[in-house]
């Protein structure tokens, strides 16, 4: 059903968007209070089988609601709940980034994008569980549509609290596809950004050169106003479309490794926005462009390798043996050589990308190879967005399909940098042609 | 006197440089201990004038130096004392941002850099005086020279302490000219490598897309030896010069704003360098550049705005005024847009700046204005250095001249982008001709 025939007061409050609490809480017909407990009671009976959060103190959550009530409109977020993943600082909560390591750690202040949910009326839930340093080892967090299935990771809290509609929003962050591949497990908008747009002061760096943050949300509108307060810009509602969109069915070398639904899924997408009046030509990347994927791994992995130094000699037996004979180890053994040839090549690649475009708006292409995967153990395959975030590039998975289990699959759909805005829009009416 | 003529057992102890440690202590020459105690020695007579300390605690510096002795080589900085920029995070010391706001704060870990260092066998002596925020509001160090003059900022501390004999190396940062003016100020050898190269996890950040460490030395191999540390690389040598240097003179549009005296020793020493063989020729920016030094503005200041949301959202008052109305004003009146405007237009002047150099191997230009200016109360002007912080290319300045007042001046050398290793091997050169 597209949201706008949504009738808000036929629906839980904890299921509204953030769009819709801000409309309601600013004409009196919810208060910040009432959202909250609608998004705390929910997450009482769920939380349960759903394991979505690393720390959730319901009093304090009341106590700020009520603060809210009495401050009045505090910005465009006014009176919204928001989930952050546990591997970003707040300065009233334990933040653990996943890992015994840190297991009680408080860090001294909030995150820049905590900051500038709270200063925009926004209500901090709690922090959301992330895998061990956002890394592969996971977090307790389960599937919200199948407990016995991962949520994805690493930001597996974040994508479940949303989808289960503990908040409306969360924060998660990506490296490699930590934020598409658990929204399209989950069912929900996930958002990665432009690199470099939405500032990463107070999240745990895992490869500076890579990382962004990741938005989570149950509609599009809400992905664009949180973007909006997290740059500090004032929101403006996303364009109208100009025209149909062109849109690129690009596969990708990994084709292989999307399973055979998802590969029709994907198929019948693009005939049917075809059917619906965009235009839709296949995109092949270059023959070259394989090699991103080896590029990601070196240079995620070289940096992670000293980022962590400090964990790497003081607490080595609390890492765990995966993150050790995986990307530290990895990283270790890449000589800087390697790694600066592989962001060479990277930023090679970013440069042509405009131009493979051709006159496509955007790329259609696999969010993850399928539906998410039965077992806790591992969440998922990951490299279908190693390219994309290799690229720097913005994208957005859409909760677009249902896979031959009846559970969430994603489309994803990419941009050029900068044009995070126009995807969005761009997004939506995809959205509402398939759904 | 060039470095290989020294005589390491006619000078003190303190002012070994971090090679020479190095080489005596793994030949039994000296002890970690002896070697900090005369640093702690010379600190104790300088400090009460330099100031250059924020944290220092001989009791923790002197059991440090003591468990190094015992545990033997741990690395390639064994036994090296170094002090860190205020602003970049220890786990046994305190770190305060040069902020009241930080009074007192304890982080929970290292910082990359600080664990990397001291994974190499190196002792953190302490932590040296950083501006507020590592922006234009000074602390209380003077310059060791002249203490009625600055020594520079924003690594105003760790300038000062290398200069002074007080520490062999310190790390301090740059996001527009942080590093390379103060080791001007103080007659030392400060380094801004090529962007991205060197971890900032642990570091403050003022503005990602600019900021980088900073090292300082007063020794070119030293500053390569701790490059190479901080790369958790093997340290090799630097190569030998292969034939002389081609080095293209650009005074870039700030001529103007470098002082006469400056403007003659820079070119006195292109014409040396020519004499000694080198191949100078003068190289132009193309006009369009001199809009670097605005982008620079929009950049740093729109990101620093966003990254201190929580601080200024919760201690405003505790933020001096040259802070609010100066960088976080700019910050808060920028439109996403002119941000990312100014990033699309650095961006594209970094991928032309490789054809610009044509077949020098490196710039020749100013490192400031000239002598460290009079007074503690502003940290001297940056601008010289933001025209290549903007470009992510790898600079450093040398201790080349005395200014009129008979205070150090300092040369800068600018190469492309990864081309680091040259560079340093090139100022080598640079230096011995012009000292």
């Amino acid at each position: 059903m597209p949201l706008t025939a949504r009738k808000p007061a036929t629906i839980p409050l904890n299921e509204f968007t953030a769009t819709e609490i801000v409309r309601a809480v600013a004409a009196g017909e919810a208060t910040c209070e009432s959202i909250a407990r609608a998004c705390l009671e929910h997450i009482t009976v769920r939380e349960p089988q759903v394991q979505a959060w690393q720390h959730l103190d319901p009093e304090q959550v009341i106590v700020q609601a009520r603060a809210l009530d009495v401050s009045g409109k505090r910005g465009p977020l006014h009176g919204v709940p928001f989930g952050i993943k546990d591997i970003i600082d707040t300065c009233d909560m334990p933040t653990e980034y996943g890992s015994p390591i840190y297991s009680g750690h408080r860090p001294k202040n909030d995150a820049a994008c905590v900051a500038l949910g709270r200063g925009a009326g926004g209500l901090l839930m709690g922090k959301t569980v992330t895998t061990e340093f956002a890394n592969q080892t996971p977090g307790k967090t389960r599937n919200p549509f199948d407990p016995a299935r991962t949520p994805g990771g690493s930001s597996s809290g974040s994508a479940a609290a949303v989808a289960d509609c503990m908040v409306p929003l969360a924060i998660g962050t990506q490296t490699t596809g930590s934020t598409i591949r658990p929204a399209s497990f989950c069912g929900v908008f996930g958002y990665r950004p432009t690199w470099g747009d939405l500032r990463l002061t107070g999240v745990k760096e895992a490869s500076g050169s890579l990382d962004t943050l990741g938005l989570i949300a149950r509609s599009i509108e809400d992905i664009a106003l949180y973007r909006d307060v997290l740059l500090r810009a004032a929101p403006e509602p996303l364009p109208a479309e100009a025209g149909v969109p062109r849109i690129g069915f690009c596969r990708t070398h990994l084709w292989p490794i999307v399973e055979p639904a998802t590969q029709q899924l994907l198929e019948d997408a693009a005939k049917k926005l075809a059917q619906r009046g965009a235009k839709v030509i296949e995109v092949t990347l270059p023959p070259e462009f394989e090699r991103l994927i080896v590029a990601h791994r070196w240079i995620s992995s070289f940096e992670f390798a000293r980022n962590f130094t400090w964990e790497i000699e003081n607490h080595w037996e609390q890492i765990s043996e995966r993150l050790r004979n995986g990307r530290i180890k990895d990283g270790l053994s890449c000589p800087f050589e390697r790694y600066r040839e592989a962001r060479d090549f990277a930023e090679t690649c970013r440069a042509r990308f405009t131009d493979i475009c051709g006159d496509c708006d955007m790329l259609l292409t696999a969010s993850a190879t399928g539906e998410a995967p039965i077992g806790l153990n591992s969440t998922g395959n990951a490299s279908p967005c190693a390219i994309w975030t290799t690229l720097h590039v913005p994208s957005v998975t859409i909760p677009a399909f249902k896979g031959p289990n009846g559970l969430p699959v994603g489309a994803q759909l990419v941009a050029r940098r900068n044009d995070d805005r126009r995807l969005l829009a761009a997004a939506r009416w995809v959205y509402q042609q398939l759904t």
